[in-house]
């Protein structure tokens, strides 16, 4: 294999503390890409869309609203401000997001191996987000669970292609929506050792993330650390409302991470247009940004880009189409101009199952993805129906598409074992290589080794049952399922995590929003 | 739509005379990328690995085997000859390639609106190549017949995606081994007027095939012109054998082009890493193209690449790995700095069936093969099971492939309708863009609309009867076939083809080799 595969050890403050001893997991480091990205734009082209973006921000500008605070903010940082519309003068939002937001950081999980870095030549790839439903061979679509989340946190942590924990893996609709935060963000802290996200379906739950963080990582750590990224959207088009501007308000002032994210249907909520919808994604992000860096100067943020195309017939969202691969790229570049890490893309498709549609769609997504350089890829594995389902089988098949980008990126290996040049010269024409010393000492890891492919001869795939891709991921989970053990966690913390979290929901009814 | 569907008019000498209306065909020009291909090695790289290749030309060199005349030619080109092995001195090959080969060249189709440029910023599409065994939905896997191969080559004549008629689309095994290459050949003349390759698996059914040219293009047409695109391979590893240097032979006496293809499955035929890989395809390569141009300079001669990884468990080849995605790359960079047109890639898989294995694998090689910047695409569409199997179903989900792969190459469009600049100026943060002026303008054009995704709602699809994309491309190749016409052809070279293969097939016994 030619994933450098490491053995886990314990670490961190909770796993320094934890003394029993546990099965090594198989990791795989997040990417450091060698590769120059792909671009699609030139130096005058992104120019262009910067200076629309710049118009668009001081023509009509963004409402911020139900968010008086964020209005003060900009009034006072220069901007034309009249009612909960903001317009920016030429290059404000770009020279305060420039002054002040770091190019990139380090996400620390509760073990320090599991930390990633975001931004630079780095890809992190996470789980899908946000999927009311799941999907399993067995059991079809069916609503989300705590059980089905704990599951996908469970299969994130086992997978080596996976660096981060995700936020909401699915929506556990059997716990009340005023809970369930509660009992996403321990799962990912105690099932789990990567890094995660936190809650943003209101400012509170956003609290209550920071507070849990401060009880697994202590004070202290989480003052001067980043702990936790979490995903903003904006209102697209042009507006960002208050409940995502008080979840923000919440991290950065915690000097934790955020996803400024326009989402974007193209047609729906900007232009069709790719150079239309590049425009506003990035007038949108940059006064996202710019509020984060108002509220707390210096606040890790990431600048976030979700495009699709959509059918024009049924106003269905589409993906793995040419355009939104357009858009990626046009992004990628425009944030690296900017000097922020860029998060995008993933396995994102429109099928409802694990067929053919799915993959060609999701590597459509992902190749752009890794090309074009994007830092934080959320939805890398598991989405299925525009990100309604969250699908167990695809889960796997698409880690596994992870794990061959993380090999790629790495480029061609020029050293002298690498060019082979010594065997090619002793070897006669016509003889074959598969006896060769050079062959026996590379082929361990010669070539990437999918886990979910069969290249079997077809008379063997009949003997093993004629069974598709699904039908071998369907295994897969279910192995890793089996064979998970939790990672070790100091009992004082994980008692001090379950004892705020009876104390929070004891404080309030359940709620069905 | 975003293709640019263009009227097919009945033309060349043969549509010329060909009186009859003919129902239009949807037809999308070949692909003229605006992007810079993606590269993968620097100028340092790429000239490293020429210098190995030409290390091992020089030292190794290449044997060519039961070929008299090709040994004289080397000799008295320059090169060391001792029994049938031909070293060359540095630099040989490439400068013999350099001085007459060209750039890029036409094949001309019969109706002149298909002809495709071959090399530069182009890329052309063509069926999968070479298959012993079709497979569809209904029958399951099961031998080609000539049936079949009609039906392929009437498929790709219906595609607006694929460009070419290709070769060998399966194996008619049908037909005497010794006579079936007359009744594919007619094919590709008779149920389509695309461009099409001829047969290489003798020297004489090579000559049948510029024979059977001459009569469809006429023989002035076809001695000034390039009509015939050849698959040739080496014998890898160093090693061109005669019916392959015979068939090129013919092709080249002819004026017509070959494709120069060492065929790899590294480990097998090559080292097992991505440079020494690169660096003896270049040299085959070189070896073979010199070849093609002693015998007559000017011939049109393409760089082949075929490259797979391996699994080093069971010896299989294994497809949509990220290692022959990196061979590919190179490969395109350094047929770049020769100055000749490049052939590789395609929608590869190892899967024996069109489901998600397959389609991730085709999507992480034809990804690669559009943005390396590959001239002339074989096996872009049908191939499963390693190229044992023509798939209908796949047949059908590649070509959409195709399809979205021509507009991704446009790139961004920054006219002023593209940058929607204004569009964005006068519309309200939070109003929707369904029914802007700019959208309603645009949505005909605006993105590409997949004929075999189900974008849908999860309910719809439902009631739809829950179909995968098999089952909905099973449904799309029927009503294509039954919706075929043939292209219209001048009555007398009918029959004068028809003539010609009834004198041939009379004149031979059938053979099973």
């Amino acid at each position: 294999m030619t994933e450098e595969i490491v053995t886990r050890r314990t670490g961190g403050r909770a796993g320094r503390q934890a003394a029993r001893a546990h099965a090594a997991v198989a990791r795989v480091p997040f990417l450091t890409r060698t590769l120059k990205p792909f671009e699609v734009l030139d130096e005058e082209g992104l120019s262009l869309i910067e200076h629309n973006a710049d118009t668009i921000l001081q023509e009509v500008g963004l409402e911020f609203r139900g968010d008086p605070a964020a209005l003060t903010l900009f009034r006072n940082a220069g901007a034309d401000v009249q009612g909960e519309r903001v317009r920016f003068p030429r290059g404000m939002c770009r020279q305060i997001v420039q002054a002040s937001a770091p190019s990139s950081y380090v996400q620390h999980a509760r073990n320090p191996e599991q930390s990633v870095t975001m931004g630079g030549p780095h890809t992190v790839f996470a789980p899908a987000y946000g999927s009311p439903f799941v999907r399993d061979l067995d059991g079809g679509r069916r609503y989300g669970t705590i059980e089905d989340f704990r599951n996908f946190v469970k299969l994130a942590y086992l997978s080596p292609h996976l660096h981060h924990s995700g936020g909401t893996v699915c929506e556990p609709v059997d716990v009340p929506v005023n809970k369930r935060h509660l009992d996403m963000v321990y799962s990912h802290m105690r099932d789990s050792d990567k890094p995660f996200m936190g809650s943003v379906t209101t400012p509170e739950r956003a609290l209550d993330t920071v507070a849990m963080a401060r009880i697994l990582f202590g004070e202290a750590f989480v003052r001067d650390n980043t702990v936790i990224t979490s995903l903003i959207n904006a209102n697209s088009p042009l507006v960002w409302d208050s409940t995502m501007l008080g979840a923000a308000r919440a991290y950065a002032e915690a000097n934790q991470a955020t996803i400024m994210t326009p989402f974007i249907l193209a047609g729906a909520m900007s232009p069709v247009t790719v150079a239309g919808a590049a425009a506003q994604t990035l007038a949108e992000a940059l006064g996202g940004m710019a509020f984060v860096q108002l509220v707390r100067p210096g606040a890790p943020v990431i600048l976030g880009s979700f495009a699709s195309s959509m059918s024009m017939q049924s106003g269905a969202p589409t993906f793995g189409t040419p355009e939104p691969a357009l858009v990626l790229y046009v992004m990628a570049a425009l944030a690296r101009r900017l000097g922020v890490p860029f998060r995008s893309g993933g396995s994102l498709c429109a099928s409802k199952v694990a067929d053919a549609q799915a993959a060609y769609e999701s590597a459509a997504t992902l190749q752009p993805t890794v090309l074009g350089g994007t830092n934080f890829v959320l939805h890398a594995a598991g989405w299925l129906e525009g990100g309604l389902t969250m699908g167990y089988e695809k889960f796997i098949l698409d880690a596994d598409q992870c794990g061959m980008m993380g090999v790629f990126v790495r480029g061609v290996d020029l050293s002298e074992n690498g060019q082979a040049l010594d065997a090619i010269l002793h070897n006669e024409p016509g003889q074959h290589y598969l006896g060769s010393a050079h062959t026996l000492a590379n082929f361990e890891t010669a070539f990437y080794r999918s886990d979910t492919a069969d290249n079997n001869s077809f008379e063997q795939w009949l003997e093993d049952g004629s069974q598709d891709a699904p039908v071998r991921a369907n295994k897969v989970w279910k192995r890793m399922l089996a064979s998970y053990e939790a990672p070790p966690i100091d009992p004082g913390i994980d008692e001090a995590l379950r004892d705020f979290i009876a104390r929070r929901k004891a404080s309030m009814p359940d709620l069905a929003s």
